[in-house]
This record gives structure tokens, C-alpha cells and sequence, in this order.
């Protein structure tokens, strides 16, 4: 970081930038760290601007704006969903992300947010399992095994331990890349050719499925007592994962309710059912987990908060390990309320030039 | 234009390539393009998808989220407002913004838009007037010599033929600044010691102060029978330009009621007060100026639609004129849905090196 400060400059992370970031740093100390950050925002939740996102819909997919901010840091994420894009060589879900300063409103930070959601939605997962999932869970399920599933199984080892995985997608060569990625990393992987057999002997089952086209990826027979049920595909109105029948038996827990009944599986529920904030286990006001038969459902839609806190961790490693680049982003006139003239000035330099 | 697509890539018009970019056109051409780019979309008012803006207020400012779409782009934009910031040298108002592409969700161009946003509020006003002032305006009053005003009086001269501007601040060396940078363009400009000189013969009076510490820059006595109100300072909650009185008397004109009526001048009216939307007068569906004696109040607080019109026009420029970077904001791994992947190869290729 310079010393000096460039008003016109605005620190951005690229895709490229971002990767030599996590490696660096090293992914499963990226997704513990990223995870402690978010533990901490989330015990601080009251202090937090809340608004469920803005969504554009279309028939093709969504695109959001995710802002919220603490009072000192704003931020927000852009993020698109689109399920066809896998089909012409792009990514279903794409985003960036800025962080301000509340006090005069200037960017601090832009960066990419594909990569870095992929590892916030795990390390959220993961905090959460913490809380919810039987303390000695050691095997995972895995139903879709697309862009978010190896995050998904690294950030669960780095904080609980899991060491066994159970792998299944509609689509065989998924789960082939999935387990071909994990591989070497001191995983049991099991592939496997059904939904029955992956959730066979499963204590944490996650779902994460992109292209909702079967709106019930897990049944009621699927779930045994005891299961934690990470859901974090269903993540939009009109499509779910789940059978209502496994929300029946549940003890729900949520980010952020409003957002929630709209976007998660609860959607398939009456908006009174009961469902408890997650914030408030991590505080200690609620109980998380309560017995070994119990089944906990973390019905993830993912929230701006897990956004804000990727982006100010991130601001802290680039700090310490450099990779961005100088964005002129910001009008900075000599003088500030000389707009115009800074024009003037430029044209001036190109006509002596 | 690359002709072979980069996933990878979004267009970036840094603030320095977007003053080049202002210069190549010419400020009266790209203000008078503009203006035709944003008219084109007011006309077509309906097709978009409208919200207020998402806003997040604090003691020292407000950042707010301006999206809207119309099927097929989407465009959003990101600005602060922050009146005490010229204390330190930084800007009141910046911004960038995002166009994209609603069938697949990626960004087409990240730009800067301070520059923009000045440039796209001044050619609003400027249509605005087109239809509201009278048609043999030669004379305005501007009322806040801040960053906006040279703009304003720049697009005033190019759609209107405005020749003559009457220049008031509190703040005399705000009103030098303006002149100078005005001189040789053919005005004639008077330097004013106060709202009652400047507005004197005015056909237009163009209010554009910042920080409104003052509730009432214009008094019901300054406005005369005829008179075409330009107001765009008052853009907050709680914070307007206008003597109550002044409204009553006046045909108020405004973008989005909905946006409107909590920022604009029309807060301090009953909800019900009967308002014009300007796209209708522009499509012919509502009568604007009726007689010469009408005063017309165009209630200006910004709206979304204006930036989509100003980031497709921009999109447009470049592709004619280049003046952008190629930023890499989107992550492209060889096969969608092996994000993992990417960083897997990434890591080989830093050990390998």
C-alpha cells in the first residue's frame, strides 16, 4: 500500500490477483480465517444495515445487489444467477464487490467475488455446522457436485474435522472432477450413483444443486435422525431443494428471515413457521443443537453480511500480501468542487501534447 | 474491441479515459447525444423495471444503489453524498457504475461516472427545459457554483441556445471559478452578490447547491411569472432548496413519484399532491408548458434510468473510440463448473514457475 494517498485510487483484487491471494495465504487458512471474520459479524448482527438483496429477475436468471453496512464499513455485492450460462462456457453465478467508507463514502476496496463467494458460502456453511452438527460428524454427503462442492468439503475439514465424503450428481463426470480435485488431501471419497447411497451413514448432508429443475433433490426417507442438512442450493424464488416434509421434522435455522421466506426452502412454508437466527446461537440467546437424535436444516440463501466480512478480510490480506492493482476509479480535481475545470486542465495537456 | 470474446473481461473507462473520452466527442456533442440517449429511454418508460433507490444513510453521508433494467440491459450505479468531504479535498458526490448483459448476468463495462453523472444530470435538465422552459430562453440564473454548474450551463447553451448566465454562491470564489472556466464559449456571464440579483430577468433558474444547510435557497418573491425552475440540488431526505410557496404556485414536474416524493423538493407537500411524470409530457400523453406566465418546476433528484442511458451511451463511445482497459473481474475456468480447478491449475503454475 502506498503511504500517500491517491484519492482517485481504489485498490482491486482480479480474478487472477485473487487466486495467488488464496494460495498464499493457503486455502484451508483462507476459509478458517474467512470463517472467524464472519463468526465475528455475525455475533455483532444488530449493529448491521439489513435489507433482504434487490433483485432484477428475468427469465434467464437474476442479477442482485447485496449492500449492508456496520455503521464505520459499507459494502455490497453484485452477483448474477444464471443456470443456462454453463451451457455457452460461462459461470451460473458470477460476482464483485466493493467496500466504502461510511464517513465520506469513498470505495476502499473492489474485487472479484466469484472465487471469493465460493469460499465465504463454505466457510458460512461450516460456521454454521459448527453450531448445528453433532460434534463427532465425521462423514458428509454431497448432492451436486458442481462449482461450490470442493469448497464446500474443504472449508467442512478445516473446521470440523469431516474426512469423509459422499459424493453425487445427476451428472458422473461432476462427481468424477469433485473427487478428482479433493483428491490427495487425506479424504475417504466414496462416488456415488444415487442420492440413497451418498446420504448412506451421513451426519452433515449438503445440498448444493445450480440447475433446480427437480425440486425435491432429498426426501423425506433420506434424512435420518441426528442428520445436520446443509442446504445451500435452493437460493431463489420458486425453487427449492428439499421435501416440506424434512422442514416438518426440522429445527430451522436462517441468516436473515425476511430474505430467507422469500429465497430458501422455507418459501415452502407458512410465513409464521418458527425458524431460528443463526446470529443468535453464535451469541449463545438461542440453543443451536439441543440432542444427538435432533435434525438441524441450515437453510443457506446466503446473506450480505458473509459478503461484507469477505470483503474487509480480504482488505486486511492485501495489506499484508499486496496482489491488486491501482484503479483509477475517482475524480480527484485539484480542487474539489473544480469538476469541470480538471476537464478543462486535461484537454489542455492533450492539445500541448 | 477484441473480436474473439474473453470471458474473463469486463471494459473498464478509468476517469482519465473517460475525460479523453468526453474531449474526443466534444463536451456539446457528448452532452447533446446524451441528452438524445436519455429522451430515447424516457419515451420508453414503461419497459423498465423502476425501484427507488437503496440507500444507506449515516450522520456523514449517504451510499446508494440506483439499479433498473429493460429486459435486456441492466445497469446500476454506485454514488456517495457526502457535503463535508470538500473539507478534505475529496469530492461531494463520486460514482461508477455497471452495464450488463440481462441474458447471462455478465458485466459489459465498469466505468467511472462521476464525470458521467455530471455530465448525465446536466443533459436531463437540459431535455427537461426543452419542454418546460419557455421556447425563447436566452437567460439563466445558476444558483450554486459548485461541481455541477459549469455542466448545467454547458448543456443549457448546447440544447437550449442559453447565452446569457446570471451566477450566484455563497461562497464568491465558487462564482469566479464558474465564470473562468466558462469564458470563450460565447456567454455572457454576470457575477451575482445575491439570489435577488441573479434571478433578476432570469427565464431559467437553475439551483444546484450542495450543502444545504440553508432550507431555502429561493424564495417565493425571486420566482416571476413564466419562470422555468431547474432544481437540482434538494436530493436528499430532509433536505430541499425551495420555499414551500414556490411549489404551490408551480406545475412540478419530476422522474420516479416514488423516489420523488421521499427526496426531492415535493417532500415538503401531502403525499397526494398532484405531480407530472416528465417521460409522459415527453411522449406527448401530458401537456408541459401550457402558457408563457406558467412556472414549471422540473423537482430533479436523479433517477437510475438516466445512468443506464448514460453507461449504454458510453458503452456505445468506446466501442467507436476505444478509451478503456480490460479489467479481469470474472472468473473463467476451462470447464464452468471446475472453479476449484482454476485455482488448482493456478497453484501448479506458481510451483512450476
Amino acid at each position: 500500500m502506498t503511504t500517500e494517498p491517491k484519492l482517485n485510487v481504489v485498490p482491486f483484487v482480479s480474478v487472477d490477483d485473487m487466486m495467488k491471494l488464496v494460495l498464499k495465504v493457503g486455502i484451508d487458512r483462507f476459509l478458517t480465517e474467512l470463517a472467524a471474520v464472519i463468526e465475528e459479524d455475525f455475533r455483532r448482527w444488530p449493529v448491521f444495515d439489513k435489507t433482504p438483496r434487490v433483485a432484477s429477475h428475468s427469465q434467464e436468471g437474476v442479477i442482485e445487489l447485496m449492500p449492508t453496512s456496520d455503521g464505520t464499513l459499507y459494502g455490497f455485492k453484485y452477483v448474477n444467477g444464471h443456470p443456462k450460462n454453463t451451457r455457452d462456457g460461462r459461470q451460473t453465478v458470477t460476482a464483485f464487490g466493493v467496500l466504502s467508507d461510511v464517513g465520506n463514502g469513498y470505495p476502499m476496496l473492489l474485487t472479484e467475488m466469484t472465487i471469493l463467494t465460493a469460499l465465504r458460502t463454505a466457510a458460512t456453511s461450516a460456521v454454521a455446522a459448527k453450531y448445528l452438527a453433532r460434534p463427532n460428524a465425521r462423514t458428509m454427503a454431497i448432492i451436486g457436485n458442481g462449482a461450490q462442492s470442493e469448497f464446500q468439503a474443504r472449508a467442512f475439514k478445516s473446521l470440523l474435522g469431516i474426512d469423509t465424503l459422499r459424493l453425487y450428481d445427476l451428472d458422473a463426470s461432476a462427481t468424477r472432477k469433485c473427487a478428482r480435485n479433493l483428491a490427495g488431501l487425506g479424504f475417504t471419497i466414496v462416488e456415488c450413483s444415487s442420492v440413497e447411497e451418498a446420504v448412506e451413514g451421513a451426519d452433515i448432508v449438503t445440498t448444493v444443486t445450480a440447475d433446480k429443475q427437480y425440486a425435491t433433490i432429498l426426501s423425506d426417507n433420506h434424512v435420518g435422525p441426528g442428520v445436520h442438512i446443509n442446504a445451500v442450493g435452493g437460493d431463489c424464488p420458486g425453487k427449492t431443494e428439499l421435501s416440506k416434509d424434512i422442514l416438518l421434522r426440522s429445527d430451522i435455522f436462517v441468516e436473515y428471515p425476511p430474505q430467507t421466506r422469500i429465497e430458501g426452502e422455507i418459501q415452502q412454508l407458512a410465513p409464521e413457521h418458527p425458524v431460528i437466527e443463526l446470529w443468535q446461537v453464535m451469541t449463545g440467546e438461542v440453543e443451536g443443537r439441543r440432542s444427538a437424535d435432533q435434525i438441524t436444516l441450515f437453510d443457506s440463501v446466503g446473506f450480505a453480511i458473509e459478503d461484507f466480512s469477505a470483503l474487509r478480510y480480504v482488505r486486511d490480506k492485501i495489506s499484508e500480501h499486496g496482489m491488486f492493482a491501482e484503479l483509477d476509479l475517482l475524480a480527484d480535481p485539484d480542487e474539489p468542487r473544480d469538476l469541470y475545470g480538471m476537464l478543462l486542465r486535461c484537454e489542455k495537456k492533450l492539445n500541448a501534447a
